[in-house]
């Protein structure tokens, strides 16, 4: 899933405004909410004048949607770093700290929680999540696959898609969680989502 | 956590009148998106003139709240019903199927995603979601308190906690999971969250 630039001239240029506009967007999405967000409060946000940001993207769709690629780019990044580790599922429950603490950080780079509300309207945002979410997929699932056949474990197709998807709907709860109980005791947390990992990768 | 009623003439009356409101809340919230549903979107949907609507509800926070007591009442009962069982962490790990399947029904009445992303800029919607969640732990804690301690398992403060707000994490995940993966495989999934279950309760 890639986004279309138009009037590109200067490559390098045109892709350093583009990232400005994302980054607008993300604090505009932030303050104002994913709805309320305007296309001239980006623009403004962004330091450029509300024509000029019609020259990178088309329409609050096409940031949301290059928003996604962004995202999923990172994602996969990561998982090239866990891939090189030496054992890769045992570095992720050790890591899980660090982990905890990312997705509880309301300033964490992550896609904003109303994406996924506007995706159950708008089906081209869908698309996009789902994309995304097929090429973070294709990453993460031969890993733990190896990793889980290295140790004689089962690696049956239904039980690993079972166990990733249990595992990201975690991921993805944690922010929720965090908002309706701010003031909770993190360490503790940690120690439920760690034994939550073992038992799904390693169990 | 409760909601005023305005002008309130005959009790029975207005409460129909209230719930037939946050019914059509429900509607437009889905339809539109909660930050772009209207007070005069809602009142249309509730077949109300625009201005009757005022005599339920102040303005949209305040049906948003209302909404919130409702969903936090719907729980306790469910808790309510779970406590009389005989083994009712037992009956969560078994019922895990019921369970799932209803959190990832787009129709089911749970609170709307949105709201959540909505409590990080509304400090009134995130006081009413937190206070919920307080009355709805309160219930649940000492049920899990007891049952553990039943089974000779640990039930220190902290280790409880940081097990239910994993769980309840996962449980705020899963309509997520749905979003970025319509065409998962249910059962597997069923799977998963049957084993987190089972080690954070029963663990």
């Amino acid at each position: 899933m890639s986004t279309p630039v138009k009037r590109r001239t200067d490559p390098e240029r045109a892709q350093n405004r583009r990232n400005q506009v994302l980054q607008a967007a993300a604090v505009c999405f932030a303050r104002s909410g994913f709805h309320a967000a305007s296309m001239s409060e980006i623009s403004k946000e962004a330091g450029m004048s509300a024509g000029h940001i019609y020259n990178y993207f088309d329409n609050k769709d096409a940031i949301i949607m290059a928003f996604v690629d962004l995202h999923a780019e990172d994602v996969l990044t990561n998982l090239s770093e866990l891939d090189s580790l030496d054992d890769p599922l045992q570095s992720m429950i050790d890591n899980a700290h660090e982990h905890v603490a990312r997705r509880l950080d309301p300033n964490c780079s992550d896609l904003p929680m109303e994406m996924f509300a506007e995706a159950t309207r708008n089906p081209k945002i869908a698309e996009a999540l789902q994309a995304a979410d097929r090429r973070v997929g294709d990453r993460f699932r031969p890993i733990v696959k190896r990793e889980r056949e290295k140790r004689g474990l089962p690696i049956d197709d239904a039980l690993l898609d079972g166990r990733i998807n249990t595992m990201v709907a975690l991921f993805h709860g944690l922010p929720i969680r965090a908002i309706q109980r701010p003031d909770m005791n993190r360490d503790s947390l940690v120690e439920g989502y760690r034994l939550v990992l073992k038992v799904l990768l390693l169990g």
